[in-house]
C-alpha cells in the first residue's frame, strides 16, 4: 500500500495540521519515505466525535458480528503481507523473525478475543429472580451485566509496533468489550500504525461496523495525546510505555471535569531471586537463560529482568561471572530510537555512579551507532538500601545484582520493594518450601510471579495477568495482556423489573446466548 | 454496654486526643451522653499499621474462617439487642421500624458474603495448563486468581447508620475479600459506631481473626479523613456521601505518591421518566408511589427521585396536583443532622430562585426545630436545559417535575443527563415499545434501570448494581451494593510454572475447595 502520512478519522485521510514528521531508520540514522502529519486538536475532536456517534451502534452489534469484526482485522493485518514487515523492520531495527512473531501473537489475540466475545459469558451476567411474596416486601427482578464504557483513548507503544500498538492488546480489548477507540500512533513506527490501521478500517467498512468505530492519529507531540485524554468523550485510556508518560496520563485524567480511567502499565525490574539450591544444582544454565531473558529484544522490554538477587557464595561469583560472560559475548544491537538507546545509556552512567557498584560487564558500542551493548553491575543490599535508584528501570539490556549476606536481608530486599510486573524465583523444590515467606512477600508486589523462568515472554491466555501495584502500573485491579483485559472497558449496569422483551438478549429468560449466568446465586447455562 | 468514647485501635482503646465532640439528638438538638474523643493523625497511624501487620495473617485463613468471622459480626450486632436500636434512634431521629429493619439488611448483608467468602467462585480462578509441546516454544502453566488489595480505609455515611456505616457495605466487601479495614464512624452517630465496633471487635476475638483486622478512629474534622486517605499503607477507600467529601477523596487519593482507588458513592437525582400511557393508565397510582418513594426516610436517601419528567398534557398537570396533594399530606419529620437540614432549605430556596420554576407543593416547618416538610417544584425542559442546577441533587424530601412538549425533548433530557445511581421509566408495554431510544439512552448513564418501580429501596443480592457513571461514583467501574461489590477490594496475581504444593489451594490441581475455574477457557468445577 501507499502511505499517505494522514489521520484515519473513520472512513476519512485528514491532513488539516501543518506540521511533519517522519519515521527514522534507527540502524541508520535516515529518514523513511513519506511524511506525517501532526494531527491537530480539532482532527482529535472530530476522531472522537465520530467514535462517540458510532457508539450506539456498535454496542448494539452482535457478539458474532463483533467477533467477525476482531477476526477480519487479524486477517486484513495478515493481508499486509511482507510490506508491513519490512516497513516495521526498517522503523524498529527489529529483526524479521522477532516481528513475525509478534504479528502472530497480534493476529491469534485478536482471534482469542473474537471466540471470547462470541462465547459471551465475560459479561458477567447475574440473575436475581423476583420473588414477589418475600415478606416484609416482596423482591424486584434484577438483572445486571457489563455494558461498555464508552470511547476509549489508545496510545501505541514503541517496543511493540504490533502486539501493543495500532491493534495490540489495548484496542483488541476496547473493540471486544464494545467500545469505538481512537489510537494514537507511536511516532517511531509512523508507517507500520499506518499500515494496520489501514487494515482495520477496511475490516470496519468490510464487516458492517459504523464509521468511526475506530480512528488512529498520528503526532510527535505531547499535545495530541493530551488532546485525546481530556476529551470529555473518552471514557478511559490505554497506555503502555515510560513511568513519565503513563503519569503524565493518568494525572490529566484524574484532573478532568469527568476523571476516567487510565490504565497505563509503565514497566518495572522484574526483580528474579535465585535460591542457593538452585545456584548449585543449574547455576550454568540460569545463567545461560537469564543472560538470553536480559539481552532478549535489546532489553526492550517491560518484563525485562532488571534486577537479580543472590546470597553471597562462592558459587554466587562464579553464577555472576558466567553471566558477565554471556552477557559480554551478546552483540551489541540497535535499540528502537537514538531517544531510548541515550537514555539507556544515561541510566547506566548513573548507576555505575553510584559508590560500592561494580561493573561485571560491559562492552564499548560504536559511537553514534544507536546501538546497545549488554551490562551486568553488582552490589550489596547495603547499596540497594540506600540507593532506592538501583531497583528502578532502565530500558535497555542491563541487570543489576544485588548480593545478601543473609536470607533475613534477601527477605527485606522483597519487603522493600515496589509495585513490579513480575518478579521470579529460582530454587529446588527444598529452597522453595524453605522460602515460603518469599513467595508470600513477592506475590503482595507483582501481577506475574514465576518459579524457575524468565519474565520475558507474555502469554496470551485466559490466565495471564500482566499488571501490578503501583508504579508498574496506574491500576492494579487489571491485567494489559489475556482474555481478562476486556472487562477494563466494561462497567456493570443492572435491569430491575424490565419485561423479558425489553432486556438485553442476554439477560432474557431463555438464554438465547446460552452464556453462563449466576442465576440466584448459582452458576448456569439454563434457563429461566 | 458503656460507650468509651475512644478509638478501636485494635483491641486497644485509644485516648491520645484532646478534642472532644458528642452525639446530638437532631430532634431535641441536645448533646446525648459520651464525650467522643477526636482521633489524632498518629492514632490513625497506628490503626493503619496494625492493620497491615495483620494482613499477611488474615490473608491466609481459609474461606471458612473469613466467613466464620462475617457471621459472628452479624451475630454480635444482633447481641446488641435494643440498646444500639434506641442509641441509634437517639443520634438520627430515624424512627425504630426503619432501624430494625436497617440492622436486618445490614446483618444479612454479611450473612450473604460469608456464604459467597465460604463457597469460593468470586475469586475468579483461571487455569492455563502447560503445553510442554508447542511450537516454536512450550507454554509455560499459567494460573490466575484475585488475592486482597491491602488495607482498605472505609468512611462511614451519616443516613445510612447501620447499613453504609462502620459494619456496613463497605466493611463487609473489604473483609471478604481479605482485606484488613480502618473505618471512620460519621460524627453523627458516634454512639451507634462505637457499638458496631465493639461488636466487630469482639467477633474478631472470638473467631481468631489477627488484631488490627478491624480499627475504628472517631472525628468531626477533615484532618482523620485526610491522616487515612493519605497514609502510605491504605491500598483503596470507601465512601458513601457527598459529592463535595467524595470528590475531596478522590483528589487527595490521586495525588498520593501511590495513587489508589477510591470508591465514593456521591449521590444523584435519580430521574423519573413517566410516560404517556402510564399516566393514563394509573396515574393516580403513582402519584403515590412517587410521593412515597420522595419522603421515604425524610428524602434522606441516594436514591432519592429528585427528577421527574412527564409530557406536558392535561393528564400531567392532574398528575402533579395529586402528588402535590400526597407530598402536602406527609408530615415533616426530622433531617439527620442540623446541617443536613439546613442545606435542604438552602437548595430549595435556590431552586426556586430560578425564574419560571414553580411551587406545587411546600409546607412551613417550625422554626429551628430540623425538620423538612416535602417539596415539589415544576418547570419545563427549557428552563432545565438554561438551569442545569434543576438536574442536581438537594438532599431531601424534595423533587423537580419538569414538562416537555414532545418526545424529543424528553430524549434531549436524557441524553443532557450526568452520572446518577439510578433512573426509572414508568411506562405501559406499548409506552416501553416506543421508547427504546429512551431505554438505551439511559442505560449509558447510570447504574441501575428500573421499569414501573420506585428506585428507594436497594436490593442486597447477587445482581444489584449500586453505582453508576461519574459524578454519581468516582467509579463506575463498581457496585458498593450486592455481592460484585466484594471485586472492589481485590485484585489479579498470576502463578507461572509453580509446583502444585507451593499455589494457594484455589488454583491447586485437585480443586480442593470445589469452586468454579475457568480452566482452559471452559468454566469447570473440575479437577485437573
Amino acid at each position: 500500500m501507499t502511505l499517505s502520512g494522514k489521520q484515519y478519522i473513520g472512513n476519512t485521510l485528514s491532513e488539516q495540521g501543518s506540521q511533519t514528521f517522519a519515521g527514522i531508520n534507527p540502524a541508520t540514522g535516515q529518514k523513511l519515505e513519506t511524511e506525517f502529519f501532526e494531527a491537530t486538536p480539532q482532527e482529535v475532536g472530530q476522531a472522537v466525535e465520530l467514535a462517540n456517534h458510532s457508539l450506539s451502534i456498535y454496542r448494539k452489534k452482535t457478539p458474532q458480528e463483533k467477533a467477525a469484526f476482531l477476526e477480519r482485522i487479524a486477517d486484513e493485518i495478515l493481508a499486509l503481507g511482507d510490506a508491513l514487515i519490512k516497513r516495521c523492520m526498517a522503523e524498529t531495527a527489529l529483526p524479521e523473525a522477532r516481528l513475525l512473531g509478534e504479528r502472530g501473537r497480534t493476529t491469534g489475540q485478536l482471534k482469542l478475543f473474537a471466540q471470547v466475545v462470541r462465547e459471551g459469558s465475560w459479561i458477567d451476567a447475574r440473575i436475581d429472580t423476583a420473588l414477589p411474596d418475600r415478606q416484609p416486601l416482596p423482591r424486584p427482578d434484577i438483572r445486571q451485566m457489563h455494558i461498555p464504557l464508552g470511547v476509549v483513548g489508545i496510545f501505541g507503544a514503541s517496543n511493540f509496533p504490533f502486539a501493543f500498538s495500532v491493534a495490540g492488546g489495548d484496542t483488541a480489548s476496547a473493540l471486544a468489550a464494545g467500545c469505538p477507540v481512537v489510537v494514537k500512533g507511536h511516532p517511531a513506527h509512523p508507517g507500520t500504525s499506518e499500515m494496520v490501521a489501514s487494515a482495520i478500517r477496511k475490516a470496519a467498512q468490510e464487516t458492517g461496523m459504523p464509521e468511526g468505530v475506530f480512528s488512529m492519529v498520528q503526532g510527535t507531540s505531547h499535545e495530541v495525546g493530551m488532546a485525546i485524554v481530556t476529551h470529555p468523550l473518552i471514557k478511559a485510556v490505554g497506555f503502555t510505555g515510560s513511568f513519565r508518560g503513563g503519569k503524565a496520563l493518568f494525572d490529566a485524567a484524574a484532573k478532568r471535569e469527568e476523571p476516567i480511567p487510565v490504565y497505563a502499565e509503565m514497566g518495572s525490574t522484574n526483580p528474579v531471586f535465585i535460591l542457593p539450591g538452585a545456584l548449585q544444582e543449574r547455576g550454568e544454565k540460569i545463567a545461560d537463560g537469564l543472560s538470553k531473558s536480559v539481552t532478549m529484544g535489546v532489553g526492550q522490554f517491560c518484563t525485562n529482568p532488571g534486577l537479580v538477587i543472590t546470597q553471597t557464595s562462592e558459587l554466587t561469583q562464579q553464577f555472576l561471572k558466567q553471566t558477565a560472560s554471556h552477557l559480554q559475548q551478546t552483540p551489541a544491537a540497535t535499540m528502537l530510537t537514538p531517544g531510548i538507546q541515550q537514555a539507556f545509556h544515561k541510566g547506566i552512567q548513573h548507576l555505575k555512579s553510584i559508590s560500592d557498584v561494580q561493573v561485571l560487564a560491559e562492552t564499548e558500542v560504536v559511537s553514534g551507532s544507536n546501538q546497545a551493548a549488554a551490562v551486568l553491575l553488582q552490589s550489596s543490599s547495603k547499596v540497594l538500601t540506600d540507593n532506592p535508584a538501583l531497583a528502578e528501570e532502565v530500558f535497555g539490556p542491563s541487570t543489576v545484582a544485588i548480593t545478601c549476606d543473609s536470607k533475613e536481608e534477601m527477605l527485606e530486599i522483597a519487603r522493600n520493594l515496589k509495585g513490579h510486573l513480575t518478579a521470579t524465583i529460582h530454587g529446588t523444590q527444598n529452597d522453595l518450601e524453605e522460602n515460603r515467606e518469599l513467595i508470600e512477600i513477592l506475590t503482595t508486589k507483582v501481577g506475574r510471579l514465576l518459579i524457575n523462568g524468565y519474565p520475558t515472554g507474555v502469554e496470551v491466555g485466559y490466565a495471564m495477568v500482566h499488571g501490578g501495584p503501583y508504579p508498574a502500573t496506574t491500576d492494579a485491579r487489571s491485567t494489559s495482556v489475556g482474555t481478562a483485559a476486556i472487562k477494563r472497558f466494561a462497567r456493570p449496569v443492572c435491569y430491575q423489573d424490565f419485561p423479558d422483551s425489553l432486556l438485553p438478549e442476554a439477560l432474557q429468560n431463555q438464554n438465547p446466548q446460552g452464556i453462563w449466568r449466576l442465576l440466584n446465586g448459582e452458576w448456569t447455562k439454563n434457563e429461566i
